[in-house]
């Protein structure tokens, strides 16, 4: 685990991201690596604005070839009045590569992103996970989130 | 109906929005009209970020005086690469008057917010609401919104 490094996505990133989005159970209907113009495109905004953090983790490569993408997520910062005025950081398009699961490293990029969060003067952090993803339920009660709130999504 | 406005939340808003938050089950032990700072404070925190709309609905007063804000969220824009490079927006802190409600405000509020997210780019609205807003639920539900997902949040 000490080699991992977590450090903000750069464009050189963007093929990797989306081949962790394509790398998922409900992003494979979603989302392809047939033209990456849309994630260019979504890249360029998220680096325009800087209340928006979208993060990889990296793993070296031991034959000293370029370090593999193994997880991504995005974190936004949002200042708000209510509680008192308090900031709240938003976790959305959390991925570990598929071949990664289940040694932790999930834990470790959201612990990493809870400190950073905190950094950032968010005193919440929230997300909302598909019902179907029960494993990740799991994953997220353990680091001590609460399941409190119900996530409501309209397409428009 | 036809003498509400809905607009962008000015500096002169923020007493009235706190009047709202504390006005609330929930709200009433978290937020306090005490002490403005921390909400004018967050409000310029706020007007900074192109990608936050505060929002208020005010009705005019038949005397002639100032209008009364009687509604309010917050709208946050949020570019991202999952789902085609998909940008959805947020909304938090909705907010109707304890008298005012039941009369359809809620509806009218939320749906100039999805036009106004839809104008912003955005192709997914998406919120949380705390499990025991039972009452909430079901509106989210009549406007079209499916609750797909669980909402977790981490105090930190």
């Amino acid at each position: 685990m000490n080699d991992i490094e977590i450090r903000p996505a750069d464009r050189a990133d963007i093929a990797a991201i989306v081949r962790l989005l394509v790398d998922d159970k409900l992003g494979a209907g979603r989302d392809s690596l047939d033209d990456l113009t849309p994630y260019v495109e979504a890249f360029e905004q998220i680096a325009a604005d800087p209340n928006q953090e979208l993060v990889v983790m990296t793993r070296p490569d031991p034959a000293g070839g370029p370090a593999a993408v193994v997880g991504t997520l995005q974190l936004t910062i949002i200042p708000g009045l209510s509680q008192m005025g308090r900031t709240r950081a938003l976790v959305e398009a959390v991925r570990i590569d598929s071949g990664e699961r289940g040694g932790g490293l999930g834990t470790v990029l959201m612990q990493w992103t809870i400190e950073r969060a905190r950094e950032r003067g968010a005193t919440l952090v929230q997300l909302t996970s598909n019902g179907e993803r029960e494993s990740a339920h799991r994953f997220y009660r353990r680091l001590g989130f609460a399941d409190s709130h119900v996530g409501f999504k309209l397409s428009i």
